[in-house]
This record gives structure tokens, sequence and C-alpha cells, in this order.
């Protein structure tokens, strides 16, 4: 017998009717034998229209407030959910963040979990209850005021549940029925993976593969949770395990698969200084507007001037945010031009094996270079290789680094 | 200064204009120097869209997930509230039942209030804030699940928690402008009250005039707590006080208003044994059936045959159970034949004074011979009078009643 954790998400409990299905998988594992936790996000829209209400009110709520109405939606599906199940014949309980012990900082509207309480819940398992908690939300350790999670927060609620209540693992159901090399509506070949790395894993989610919240895996890696991504409407189907690269099933492939983003935008500061500092400088004014910066290259003197190119990237709707905190810069600190590319994006390879195999970035290069894509920037880690080229050119590119790891031929 | 608990219904807070509406009304009272406390309801429709969605799931709920999934209206309520003064540059604060510390018992869904545990709202208000807290719910004392006090249960949180902080008054706003000698649907003429007493509003709300939930009022004069009934699309008017007979404002009237309940069937037994203990077997079978038995008459063996004739009124939507429970003891304790008349209605006339009055009864009876109208059953209480009529004489009887006492003169 196993505890095991498992998520749903909008999509799963947009109606009455899918609140049922997801009530039979639940019935289901139950009757196999198992003891469950099952977290749950809002029916879909609700979310939306809970923010809208705000919005109305409030554009730039309290963020305490946000969360008291923001919430709720979770606390209707859990009800639902348990009663659906006891419709059914099973034994079942819903817990709200601050009914299951789920404590987090007072980071609302993004709070972070510090510890789960989890006394309550794991009192109705060994009455052999279901137990439905909410996803997405928490109660703050000191002024008891409920914080939500941040979007998608309920994968994270479902990974710290099951590591708090040391689950034997956490199944994530949604609406794609794993995690594939790539993008299938870009790449037909694409191929589901058996398995992946935690590593690969947040490489691929933090590329722009939307399937896990970064958030989750980091939160699975450090506790070494197995996380399954499983289909709400194929729950027969295996999926993809998530889990250390020590895991035996783990087989070493070179590339596990390939990301992209297209929501990037390069910036160009022509005739820098060369002097110590100066980058400091430009990077603290742009971290103060908030601006996450990706990829950076900096060429040393190339004129032997004493004067360097700048190139970095940052999310495209942070683009003019970016500008405007280096122009304030542009005369105390002579710079030359400042440039504004928004149509680029980037185009990544990931896998686990590539740091045991030599040439895996030059056969990139030589397969995006085949198809006359010119590179603008590149940036590498243990897992990854990244290229940022012309966005036009983002699912050519795809499509061949896919064929050129043969990533349709079975490799795990 | 004064320490003010107001509430607000779903009508007054059924649109984001609307809320902002409440939001001025609020802000006016706390500008004027006043501390508040604010109870408020789901914004209308949003409590039986939520009871909606659990019927579809699990027609006979559990009640626990019920209250779970129904408590959530009010949550967003005072979120959005207190957004809305915040926007109006006011530092408030919303506060659902377990924050606020409603305890209540494990009744769920008409759960009882135990104790008011208001340490959280005593420290915010202290520290300058506009409380909004949620009507409607609270925690039960033992295993910290949400409990909802049935269907208008936000007045009596209100007047609860302006017990709790000793508030100077509790106002409630609704959609009505004050309590009236009747209901102007029916008499033009209906006049609205300056002040009545909660005995005389009890009877008032008993007899079907819905203006405050019975609970509220039993609850303000347990407590001696002052409450004011006013207009939320009119708040610069007094409305209606509902207080004490002690209170020195109370002018000593002979009959405050006329009532009345459509909402009656009379059930007739006849031939039943004139016997000890006989009505005790009849009205516990009924009880155990949980129909709630009003006016109840027996005669002396008219006949002088040691039979007699038993009539009561129940509920209309109860009466078939009622009669299917005498139904069971027809032949064991020789009942002859059981009669149901759906069709009578109950007229009353309430009024504090009217025990230091003589005569006050036969007034009413000869306003309604003088119409023609047949008396079937009489009930009498300290503070009221009330007559069994037939159903199609209603209105004609209160019109009757209205006039022959002169409430439309300027009594209080």
């Amino acid at each position: 017998m196993a505890l095991i954790a498992m998520k749903f998400g909008g999509t799963s409990v947009g109606s009455v009717e899918k609140i049922r299905n997801v009530a039979r998988i639940v019935a289901d594992v139950k009757n196999q034998g198992n003891d469950v936790v099952v977290a749950v996000s809002a029916m879909s829209g609700e979310t939306d229209r809970l923010v809208g209400l705000v919005n109305e009110v409030s554009p730039h709520a309290n963020p305490r407030e946000y969360d008291q109405v923001v919430s709720t939606g979770e606390q209707v599906t859990i009800g639902l959910l348990s009663l659906a199940l006891q419709e059914m014949g099973h034994d079942a309980v819903s817990f709200t963040g601050w009914q299951m012990g789920m404590i987090t900082d007072s980071a609302h509207t993004k709070a972070r979990i510090e510890e789960i309480r989890a006394d309550r819940i794991k009192k109705a398992i060994s009455e052999g209850k279901a137990v439905i908690v909410a996803g997405f939300q928490g109660i703050t350790q000191d002024t008891h005021d409920v914080a939500t999670l941040g979007r998608g927060g309920s994968d994270t609620t479902a990974v710290a549940v099951a590591v708090g209540l040391n689950a034997d693992r956490c199944d994530i159901y949604t609406d794609v029925d794993g995690v594939y090399t790539t993008d299938p509506r870009i790449v037909s070949e694409a191929r589901r993976l058996k398995i992946i790395s935690y590593d690969e894993m947040l490489e691929m989610a933090s590329l722009g593969a939307k399937v896990l919240q970064t958030r989750s895996v980091e939160f699975a890696k450090k506790y070494n949770m197995p996380v399954r991504v499983r289909s709400t409407f194929k729950p027969e189907d295996d999926g993809t395990l998530v889990t250390t690269e020590e895991d035996p099933n783990m087989e070493q492939v070179m590339i596990s698969g390939i990301a992209f983003n297209k929501n990037e935008a390069k910036i160009t500061l022509t005739r820098v200084k060369d002097q110590p500092g100066l980058a400091s400088t430009i990077f603290s004014a742009i971290a103060e507007k908030n601006v996450n910066v990706d990829v950076i290259i900096q060429n040393i003197s190339p004129r032997g001037d004493g004067e360097t190119d700048l190139s970095f990237t940052v999310p495209k709707n942070e683009a003019h945010n970016a500008v405007a905190a280096v122009q304030g810069l542009k005369d105390s600190h002579q710079i030359g031009d400042i440039l504004l590319d928004e149509k680029v994006s980037k185009v990544s390879i990931v896998g686990a094996g590539m740091h045991s195999h030599a040439g895996v970035a030059a056969k990139m290069f030589t397969a995006l270079a085949d198809e006359g894509i010119n590179i603008m920037m590149i940036s590498t880690s243990e897992i990854k290789v990244s290229c940022v080229i012309a966005e036009k050119y983002t699912e050519l590119a795809v499509r061949a680094l896919h064929e050129a790891f043969e990533l349709d031929k079975d490799g795990n």
C-alpha cells in the first residue's frame, strides 16, 4: 500500500462533470489499496473571474485582500470534489490552506511555503479518508492571513504535501499526457519521454515548456520526490516520470529535448567603456525595475579602443522598462547607442547527458548553420546550450535540432 | 466617538458599483469620527450559484462540505469591500469567520454562535482600521471546520459582533427603509415606525414580515443591543430603531403593526377521544417529522360524548408530512377524519401596549366580523392576537385592521 499525492488543474475540474471524472480517478487509485491526498485548482475561468472583480474594484489591489478574494476558487473545488467522492461511497474530507496547516511567508500573491503542519491530514488519512486539499493557498505564519502561492501554485502545493507526508510519489494530472522531446505542434515526430531528470525538467520549464510549474520541480528535486506527469483524460497512461538522475531507470541519453522561448527581446549597448564596475551599474539599474535579465554577452574591446558592445535579453513585455533604466545612465556613463530588437527567440537543447559527451554544442551550431540560421548569442550550462536567433527561424530551428539529435528515435 | 456595527445584505453588495456605494456609506460613518465593524453577505445570486453547484454534485450533500463551498461567497465580498475602502484612502482589513474568532457549534448549515474571540477585530479597530467581516459563517469550536449560520445569518453575525465588541449600536442596511405598520404593497397608508420593541419585532418577523432574521432580534434582545433598520439606498434616513421597551424614546402605543402569514395550512382531526395523553402522542408523532406546529385549538367534548375535535396549523409545505404522521395513529387511537385545509392564512395584531389595554381582541374580532370574515382559530400572547381565516380574505382583513386601529395616524 502506497501513499500517493495527486494534483488536478483547473481544466481537469472545469465543470461538475469533469469533477466527477476526477473523483473516479481518485476512487480508482484508492480502490487499488492506496492512501490518497489530492490537491486541486479552481475551476477553469474562476480565478480569472475573481481577479477581474478585484481589478475592477482596485487596479493596484492590496495583496492581502487580493489573496482573500482569489483563494476562494480552490475552496469551492475541494468541497465539490469531496462531495463527488462521497456520492460514490468513498469517505472524503476537504481542507483549505489554513485547515491543512500550509504555512507560508507573508509575500502575498507569490508566497513561499515555509512548513506543513500536516497533523490534520495525517489523522484523516489514518481514518481511511481521501483527503482533498486546496492548491495555491496557505496561511501566513504570524498574522494568520490567507496567502496565495502565485499562478500555477497548485503544482507546488501537491509536491509540498507529498514531501510533508513522505508520500511515495506525486502524480500531476494535466491536459497533456506527459513531457515531450519538443512541442508536438511544431514537430509532429516529437516523442513523449518516459523519464526526465529534475534538472532537465527545470531547464525545459524555464525555457518555455509549460507542463509543470518551475517551483514545484525545484521542490521535488530538493526533497527527491518522484513526480509523474499524466493525463486526466487518459489516466491509465503512465505519462512521464520526473526524477533524480540517480534513478536506476534513468538511461543517460545525450539530449532529452528541444525547448524554445519566443518571449525574448535583445538589447544592445554600443561603445560601452570597458571599465570595471560598469556592467554592475547597468544591471543594478535594470534589476531595480524588477526586470529579469537572461542571456548576457560582452566582447572585450573588439575594436581595441577600450570600448565594447554589451548585449543581453529580457522578457519582451519588460523590454521598454529595461531600455528606460539604461537610458538614465546613457550620458553619465558615456554609453553609445541603445538598440532594441524585439524579434528574437531562444532555442535550447537540454540533456543531462551532454556534459559527458564532447561536441554537442558544435553539432547544434552546425545544424543551425546548415539551415542558414545566424546565431546572435550563445549561452551554456551543464545541461543545456541556448542560442538566440531571429524569431522567424524558431520553428525551422526546432525541427532541424530535433532531427539532428534524432529525438524521434526511441531514447527512453 | 462611537463604535458602530453595520450590516449590508446581498442586494446591497450585488455589483462592484454597489460595493463602492457601500464603501461610501461606511466611509461617511467613519469620517464622522466613529469606529466601524461591517458584516456583509455574499453578492446577490452568488450563494444560489454555489448551492446550485453543490446540489448538482450531491443532492443530499454532506453539510460540512456544503458549508466549505457555500461560505466562499462572503469571503469574496469582504475582500472587495475592503479594497473599495482602501481605494477611497481608508485603512481597512477583512476577516473571514475563522479570522474573526466567530466560534459556533457543529450544526453545519444552521450553526449557532457560541462565542466571539474578538481580539483580532479589537486590535485592528485600535489601529484605526475599518474592519470588514464575513457574515453567515463561523468556525466550529473543536474541529475547526467552516460552519454557516443558515440563510439570513449575516444579520445575526452583525448583532453578535456588535455585542461581542460592546458596540454602541448595530445598523442593518437593507433594501427597505425601515419597519412598517404592515406591508405597504397591501395597505398604501402603511406608515414607517420610528421605533419598535424587540418583542414586537420578533412577533412581526415570525409572522412573516421579513425585515430582520428572527435569530438576530433574539440575540439583540438578550444582550440589549439597539438595532437600527435602514436603507442602503437612502443612508441619510434614520429608519426604524429596534430596542427594549424600557427605552425612554419608546412611547407605549397599543398596536404597532399588522402581520400576516399565508404560509399556513390547517389540519383538523375529528372525533378524537378526550383522554389524557392523546394530544401528547399526536404532537410527538408530528414533531418526529420535524414539522413545526403553530396554532392549536381543542374544544372540550362539544357534543358531550367524550369526543372532541382538534385543529392545528403547520407551514403549507409541511402539511402532507404532518398528515402522514397523524395517519399512522388513526386506527390505533380511534381518530375520526383527518381534514386538511391549505387555503388558510393567519392575520395578527402586534403591540407591546396591548396588555395594558382592555378590549383589544374584541376590537379585532369586530373589525373582521364587519367585513364578513369568519374566524376559524384564535391564538393570543402578551403582545399579539392572531386569527386564522380563509386565505382569500387576507388583504381585506389586513386593510380593515390597519384602519380599525388607526395605524396610518402618527403613533411613534
